[in-house]
This record gives structure tokens, C-alpha cells and sequence, in this order.
């Protein structure tokens, strides 16, 4: 089995082929924590699930344990990005042992630091990294304008519908609801305007703030072939 | 009749303008699938809708079998894509007459298959086949990234909803529902959060599942461009 | 007032700046037309109302005679396109005094053709058209693609929904009421998915429907940009 | 502290490193605003929020009456645009003092120019201007187009639902209220068509009106990228 541990010019370890048995093992227990969530399952499926969720623990302790050994410097991996998401995926279910039911479901989120693993085999995503440095300083701009955006369409829709809607407009954080939905355009209809300056006002945002909520998208699809293009000429 | 029968190259059949008439065919057909599921029909109405069902399964076998007849070898049409499609087509009819009604509804779907037979005769579909092509990678990633997507926030969400409304954040399975509504900003307004946590949670998986979806599209609008600027220079 | 009348070399007549008095005409005919449908007008402002429909009408027909009047050959202006918005748009008034007030309600529909007359006077319109034809052929193509989606759609969401829904989901024409809310992502709410199968049916469906919808505006928005570079080069 | 005031080639003053700190109080006391919105809040936070408002209104009296000294002339700076708005930013809490409490209200919502404040010191929005001369021209006329389109969809909805549902397409008015919401996509779901009409007519709407809407922000996007290659080449 030693022949499959190849070290790259880092040092950084990989496994060669058990590396994708292990990306499938992560899948695999993804799936698994979603169907824990299932009310009213039966004893054995439970069971089962808390054996398999066992079995995988000790095989990403056995990798994590193995990675440690391996990296020259051990340090350059315990350190490292990886080498904190993989602690961290592994950490809850020896935490939750030891403590009781309540604070158990924080921890077991933490798990979801395991789906970060899969980004380590894909190089890939490197090329959506560059699209986005070529248009960094557009993106703190829209960011910038976004948040201003609904900040004034949270205050202004707050000054026409709170007396009408007291519950709903309540403030101007509940307000900020109403802007979000609005300005993404998901629209849930659990608060909306009643009057009609509330009404003209939504209005005016939607004209503006569809604008700087979707442009970015554009933006970024643009940038996106960009980066493809300065890879080909290369 | 024998004029109309033209063999291509690769030794498959086309019947010249009687294709047209063919695929006039298919889209009346359509038309009365979804007339046939309208409450209340009339006697005649029901018995027409019928009649018409049968000559047009009568015809479309007809074909079928010519094709079957004038392919070099037989085998190589009855084995294609499209002669899987047209056998599809024709087949619940005969099917659905020997069992009972229950599994007929079933069966009656496939005669949708019949759409997939409009797409033989165009040969454009080709371009966009192309401009998938050019940004298949970019895809993938996004598909990757968009699942992964939405199964955080259906973990999160879950997480923070499922002690307030446990009857439509249930399971994990329930919480994927409101992610697809949400980040495809249909929102339909049967499942939206109601706890603060959620609500700020919604905001942060929106202003990131918001590009994911939505930068797809764009980057299929400049690969049609792309590949139509290439078929240019041929 | 016979110096503002300019003829261009194909014949057709304009009236100089009296051509901007009348488009502003159309747009108060156009609000005045909206205030009409307010509940509860008081007397005094209904009759002010009639009355300056009275004398619009006036001046559009006085305009239209002209038209005809100057027009070489006179015809040349009847069976133009422009020449029938504008018959089109007075029309009503003179139709609706001989008849009962039922149908009359139709009638009055017809003098918002009256909003095309506002087009007669933007040139600018004509780089719209030509991005248009730029990409008809994919505009064709996604229309096509559009129309067979939104079809398989209702089908599906018919066949998972019918029994658990049979109000809402009554026939395939009400599905694809649903099809359209889903698809352009408005989702009022008024109709949506509640068994498991419609669910992930309803994710299929726009994974691949959201791209079908969204990609055309993209393709126009490039055929702009490149429409204008064309017209840059001259 | 007279080191750190920096005069530009116009005559415009700055503070140096202090600008930043004055950027950094604006945004709190946007942070403040929002709290005071919160219903019960107990008596210390809203007296601790009142001596807060105080002191940020005496700074920002400061740093106006300093800015008109400093410059030259001082009409320069008070009838300039950052000049009024930095007026308008501090005028409501004096003006209010004197008044009663129903108008206050209102007054308080001026307090917002502040956020344009904030603009002042961003040089990188000139990037977004140029942009948006780009397209100037196209997005005046996708203007029209969209109010146009909003208008005929207005009318014509009114036309189909006004008779069966009174209340809701109460007059042309209320029915641009549903086509705002639909246009956008948004869809709350507190007004959508029950006819036949009126859902056919949708769909049309939809089909026309998405691209209206969403292909100028194709346009935007691509106008950025262009303008930044502009820059590029300088």
C-alpha cells in the first residue's frame, strides 16, 4: 500500500486512487446525516446508520493520522487549510461523546465541514478563483452599492408601511427581510406593501436594485470566459 | 410514393415532405393528450379524441415499420437512438389495450416520447450542441457547485427552522424543497423561515446561490455567440 | 403653418415640431385613460374627462384627414401600417356612440393602439430590430425549446400532482398555468407541488428550465452590443 | 492638525486619514437609526442612542462649517453637490427640535443623505458612469419599452380580472401594482390572475416582458467589461 502515497513538490501527501474512495466515503456520508433527519425512522435503520457513521469516523481518523505521519514538515499539514477542515470533520463525533443532548446538534453541523474535503482534488476551481480576482474591485463596488441599496429600501419601506403593518414592518431589521426577498426577486409573499406610497416606493427599488443585484452575474460570466481565453493563448 | 423515399449517406430514411406532414402530426396529437385530460368532456368529444388516437397510432406504426423495411441493415434504425424513440411512441398504445386502467395512466406518458421525434428533423440543434461543448468543464463545476450549494443550505436551514416549523422543515428532505424554490427566487411562499437565524442565514445563501444559478445562463449566452462566430469563419 | 409640413423622399409626411405636441397628446390621452378606471370618481371630473376625449379625438381625426390629404398617392398613408394604428386608435370613439354600453368596454381596449403612434417618431428603434434578426434563428430555436419544456412540464407535473391536487391541477391546461408561474420564476403561490414525486419533478424542471428561459435575454443583450459595434465601423 | 488638510487643483478640501474616521461614524450612526427602529427598547439604550445622535450631529456641524472656511470660495463648497447634501445630513435634527413630533418624522428620514456622503470619497464609481454612458442611449429606450409594456400589461389585465375580482384590479393603478410584482418576477402572491383571459394574457405578458426587463442588465454588464478595456488601454 506504501507504493500508492505520492509526496508533490510541497510535500503535500495524496493517496493516489484511495483518494476517490474517500471523496465517495464523504458522499456517502453526506447522504447518511440527511437521512437521520428523517422523522420517524425505525430502530435498525438508526442503528445502522450510527454503525456506519462508526466505521467512517475511524477511517477519516485513520487518513488524518495518516497525513500528519507523512507531511514533512507534520506541522505544514496540521496547519494547513485542509488540515484544519479535516480536523474539523471529523472533531464533533469525538466532542459529542462526552456532552450531553442538548449542545450535540451544534457540533454535528461542524460535520459539514467534511463536503470542503472534496475541493481539495479539484484543481479546477482555480480557474473560477482567477475569474474572480479579474473583477475584484467591481464586485466590492456592487457589494458596497447592494448594501446601501438595502439599506435605504429597508428604511423607506419601513417609514411607509409601519403604521399600516406594525407586526410585519416592525422595524427596520424586519424591513431588511422585506428587502431581501424583494430585491432577489424570490418574492415569498409572507410580507409585502399594503399602501400605495409603500407600493410606488417598491417600485422605484425593483427599477433600480434588480439592476445591481443581477449585473454581478453578468459580470462574473463575463470575467469567466475572460480567464478561458487568457488560458488558451498560453 | 417511392420518389419521396430518400436514403442518406449513412443509409437512414427520410420521407421528404411527407417528414412535415409527419411532424404536423405529432403536434395534434400533443394538442389532444392535453384536451383528452380536460374534466368533463362530452360523449362524442371522448369518442372523437379516441378514434383519432387510433388512426394516429395506425400511421405512426406505419411508419415505424417502413423505416424498419428500408433501413440497411434493419438493425441499424431499430437500434438507434431513433428508432428507440419511435417504438416508445407507439408502444403504449398496444400495451395499454391488454392490461387493466390503473397502470395505463403510467403507460400513456411515454406517448410524450413523440416530442423527442421533432427533433430529428433539425439539424440547428447541432449549434447548441457545440456551445455545450465549449463550456462543458465550466458545467460541471457549476453543477458541483450548485448541489453542494444546495445541500448547505438545506443542512442550515434545517438547523435553524426545524424547532420552530417542524412540520415543513421536517427533514433534510423538506429543507432541499425550500432551497430549490428559494434560490431559483421562485418562491412560491409555501415554506419560507420565520426565526431571525433563518432569516439572516436565507440572506447569506441567497447573495452566494444567486451567481451560482444564475451565471450558468450567461456563460451558455456567450458560448452560442462563440460558436456562431466560429461557423462564421468556416 | 403650411412650412412646418416636410414630405420625405419616400412620400411620407410629418408635421415638425407639431409632431412632438401630438405624442405628448397620446401620453396624456394614456393617463387619462387609467384615471377613467378609478372607483368613485366624482361628477364634475368624469365629464371633464369626456370632454377631453371629445376634443383629442377631434385633433387625431383632424390629423389623420390630413394625412390622407397630403399622402401622394392618398393610399399610400390608408394601408400603411402607421395608417391603420391611426384609424385604429379613433375608430373606437366614433364605433361606441352608435352601440349598447356591453360591448363598448372592447372597443375602448383598442384605442391603446393609440401607444404605437408614439413609435412612428424613434429611429432608434431600427438597432433593436436589427439585433433582433441578428439572432432569430437561435430566438426560434429557444421559443421552440420553450414551448416543448413548458409542455413536457404541465404533462409531468399533471401526472404527479392530478390525484393529490385535483382543483388546482384539474387538466393540463391548468398545469401549465403552473408551468409558466415556475418556469419565468414569478411564482405567485397560488399553485405549487405538494407530493414528493411533483417535488423533485418541479427541481428537474427548472434546473433545465431556468436556463431555457434566461439564456435568450443574454443572446440579445451580445446581439446589441454587437449590433452597435457594427454601426461604430461605418 | 492643520497638516492633515489637503487642498485639491479645484479648491476642494479633504482631511487625509480623518475622512475615514468621519466615513467610519457615518456608518454608525446609519447602525443607530436602524436600532431606534426597534420597538421596546428600554429606557437607557434609547437615552445612550439620543446622546450618541448628539454628539455625531456636533461632528458633522463641525466638518461642515470647516469645509466652508477652508474653501475657496466658500460658495464653492455650499452650493456644490456634496455641499447640499452634507446640509441635508445634519438641517433635520435641528429642524426638528423646534417642531412637533408628527413632522418629525419625515425630517428624520433626510438623515439618509448621509449614506451619500460615503460616495464622496469613492473615486472608482466614475468607472460605473462611464459604463453607463456607454448604453445610454439603449437603456432610455428599454425605458420606454418598459413603461410601455408596463402600461399595455396594466390595461389589459384590468380588462380581464377587473369583473371577477373587483377589489383586487380595483382601477388601472391597482393592476400596475400586479405588473410590477410579475415583471420583476417577484410574485408575492397577493394579486395574480383567476381567468382564463387573464392567465393566458400572462403568459404573454411574461414571455414578452422577462426580456425587457432582464436584458438590460446583460447590457450593463457588458458595458462594464468594455469600459474597463478602455481603461486598460490607457
Amino acid at each position: 500500500m506504501g507504493s500508492v502515497i505520492v509526496r508533490d513538490a510541497k510535500g503535500r501527501v495524496s493517496f493516489g486512487p484511495w483518494d476517490l474512495v474517500i471523496q465517495g466515503l464523504i458522499l456517502v456520508t453526506l447522504a447518511a446525516y440527511a437521512i437521520e433527519t428523517l422523522p420517524g425512522l425505525s430502530e435498525p435503520i438508526t442503528r445502522a446508520l450510527r454503525l456506519f457513521e462508526l466505521v467512517t469516523v475511524g477511517i477519516f481518523t485513520g487518513e488524518y493520522l495518516l497525513r500528519v505521519l507523512l507531511s514533512r514538515p507534520p506541522k505544514s499539514y496540521v496547519f494547513s487549510f485542509y488540515g484544519v477542515v479535516d480536523i474539523l470533520a471529523i472533531l464533533p463525533f469525538y466532542l459529542s461523546t462526552g456532552v450531553d443532548l442538548r449542545t450535540l446538534r451544534a457540533f454535528r453541523l461542524l460535520r459539514l465541514f467534511r463536503i470542503l474535503k472534496l475541493a481539495r482534488y479539484s484543481s479546477a476551481i482555480q480557474r473560477f478563483h482567477r475569474a474572480f480576482l479579474l473583477i475584484r474591485e467591481e464586485m466590492v463596488l456592487f457589494g458596497a452599492a447592494a448594501g446601501i441599496l438595502l439599506y435605504l429600501a429597508a428604511a423607506g419601506i419601513y417609514h411607509f408601511e409601519h403604521q399600516a403593518q406594525p407586526e410585519r414592518f416592525a422595524s427596520m431589521f424586519h424591513s431588511l427581510w422585506w428587502a431581501t426577498t424583494s430585491l432577489t426577486t424570490v418574492g415569498y409573499g409572507d410580507v409585502y406593501p399594503v399602501t400605495t406610497g409603500g407600493k410606488v416606493f417598491t417600485f422605484l427599488v425593483l427599477v433600480v436594485g434588480l439592476g445591481v443585484v443581477a449585473v454581478p452575474t453578468g459580470l462574473f460570466a463575463a470575467a469567466l470566459s475572460k480567464a478561458r481565453d487568457i488560458e488558451d493563448q498560453h
